[in-house]
Parts: C-alpha cells; structure tokens; sequence
C-alpha cells in the first residue's frame, strides 16, 4: 500500500458518528488506514466481478456485491 | 447514516490501486457508500473497546482489533 488516500476529516466524523466523544488523531488515522485496505480489497474483488462479466468499467452492482463478500455477509 | 462523508476523489485512486483502468462515477460513489458504512461499524465496534477498557478515548489498537473483528479476521 503506498501513501494514505484518505482524509483525516472525514474519518473524527465518521467516528462521531458511531458514537464518540473524544476522536484521537490516532484513531482517526488508523481507521483511515483500515478503510483504505478494505476499499483496496472491495475494489479488486469488484475488478474481478467487472472481468468476469467482460467489462472494463465496474458498475456500482459490482462494488455492492464485492463489499458484501468482503464483510462475509 | 446521514450524509456521505468521504470525497469521491479519493474512491477513484484506491480503485486505481486495485488494478482499475476505468473507473465509473457510481463505481466511486458506492465504495465511498461502502467504506463510510464499514467505517462506523469499526468505530462502533472500537469504541465498545475503549469502553470496556474503561476509556473514553479510542486508540488506534481499539481501531486494529475491531477491524479484524469487522472483516472477520
């Protein structure tokens, strides 16, 4: 994995959301890295669906199904 | 869940990451939906950490155990 994609912001806001109080920079930064590695994974896993289905372009069907894969729902 | 909070920009470079040449605005669109979705669930998860660990403050390891947790690692 190279260099960090996303934002700081978004995730204190993220973890806000679910509830904290008290969002640490590190907390904040390792959850940006989790996200990062899990939307790495969702992606390829969509990529193969696309492939699979002779396209090049994948379609939001595809990342639906891979996120759900990857959460092993 | 309320309003998206990650940009679209960053969905489409962890796509490249994942191999892909083309990427679709609803491809970038629903990884951002995915990922904030995935995103509280650890959040959550890692703050029941932090709380049952007595803290108010989530660490970065309450973030890496919930992770795993969340992927089923």
């Amino acid at each position: 994995m190279a260099g960090p994609e996303l934002a700081i912001a978004p995730m204190h806001r993220i973890c806000k959301k679910a509830g904290a109080q008290i969002v640490s920079e590190a907390e904040a930064k390792e959850l940006a890295k989790a996200l990062e590695e899990i939307g790495i994974k969702i992606a390829k896993e969509a990529l193969d669906y696309a492939m699979h289905a002779g396209r090049k372009t994948v379609k939001a069907e595809d990342i639906e199904i891979a996120a759900k894969k990857v959460l092993g729902r």
